[in-house]
């Protein structure tokens, strides 16, 4: 029984950005398994098969905590974000699990007005049917295109 | 009955956004109801409740007379625009009506050749199936994600 | 009899991004039918009807002549490039030839980390059904939006 379409992959990435550019980062870390890995590095780091990142977690409650700190340093309200999020790319899939690559790109919106690229690159994910039917990240690493990714990268990605 | 699919929102997207870029501009109201609300405005404008935008149009006619009154002022074949939408994220869906959001990047592309990001943003949109079965625009509400647009605004977003 | 769906399309386009993307080129050629036809232009150019480009191949072997030239010349690895495929607008469909139109941007990212747009445009694609059943480009008119595009062009767009 295959029960992941393209469609429903679409869907769960419209949530998921529109989860982070309209600010309801509490709602963000629900997107994953409660056992789960998500990881941001770069492109040259993983094409070395270096498993460090800028920025890892591996249970929904670091994602939950970096929420929290996040706001804290009440960084976040200083810019907006706008992904777009491309076609997703199947690259296995075994009943209920799905290996899926998927290009991105994330603009920076300044208070100012000024707009930029943020980040460019593909998500490799591993994503699964959750108890209600729901598709969950079981996995998302987020690999960035360039080197120069700001260091004091607060949202995700 | 349900007649509105995530593949029938991204057709009748990707129609809208070749209509502009291939300056085919005197279809562009076709793709609104007769009585219609079409705003653009931005997303401080937006959070704040704020009803006023850039741009206000309420019916069909008001989105004829804009494109003729561009088309007198002779700007528009200075540069050109390119549209990439996203994926749209179904807010409500009842019967024949639906409400989408949806993110946007336009580029401008100068005669010189200079390309530049033009507008980020999101789209929120209720949506109709029409008389014929295709579906129409009841209201386009563009909030932009930048306080910096061009107050020369000509073209439609 | 009707095999060509938005969803195949969309799942060639994000085939094809990620071959280039992920510099996987040696399969590029595959995309394309034997005898086919891959062209860059620009729009000024294809508004005049000038078949130019800058970029000109009708067999597959003249797209596997390019990869291993460019292989040669050594350049590509510089550089990444990053394409987002819009939504495809069907221009029209006669049993398994259709004909589309897509948009793209496509970014690059260079070593130095630096990241700026390198083209937008659409694709003016004529695609078929091959013999096992998969998508195939006949015909992919890339013309960009811009008249500087990168005189060096070296990878596909």
């Amino acid at each position: 029984m295959s029960t992941i379409t393209l469609e429903k992959l679409s869907a769960l990435n419209a949530a998921y950005a529109r989860c982070i550019d309209n600010d309801q980062l509490e709602q963000w870390p629900a997107f994953f398994q409660e056992k789960c890995l998500y990881l941001i590095t770069t492109a040259d780091n993983h094409d070395a098969g270096m498993p460090a990142g800028m920025v890892y977690a591996d249970t929904r409650g670091m994602l939950q905590d970096r929420i929290v700190a996040m706001r804290e340093a009440n960084i976040y309200e200083e810019q907006r974000y706008r992904h777009i999020i491309g076609i997703p790319f199947v690259v296995e899939h075994v009943d209920t699990l799905i290996l899926v690559e998927t290009p991105f790109i994330v603009m920076r919106i300044m208070r100012g007005g000024e707009t930029t690229v943020f980040a460019t690159g593909r998500y490799l994910d591993r994503i699964v049917v959750a108890e209600d039917g729901g598709l969950q990240f079981a996995e998302r690493i987020v690999v960035c295109d360039s080197t120069n990714i700001d260091t004091l990268l607060v949202i995700p990605l």
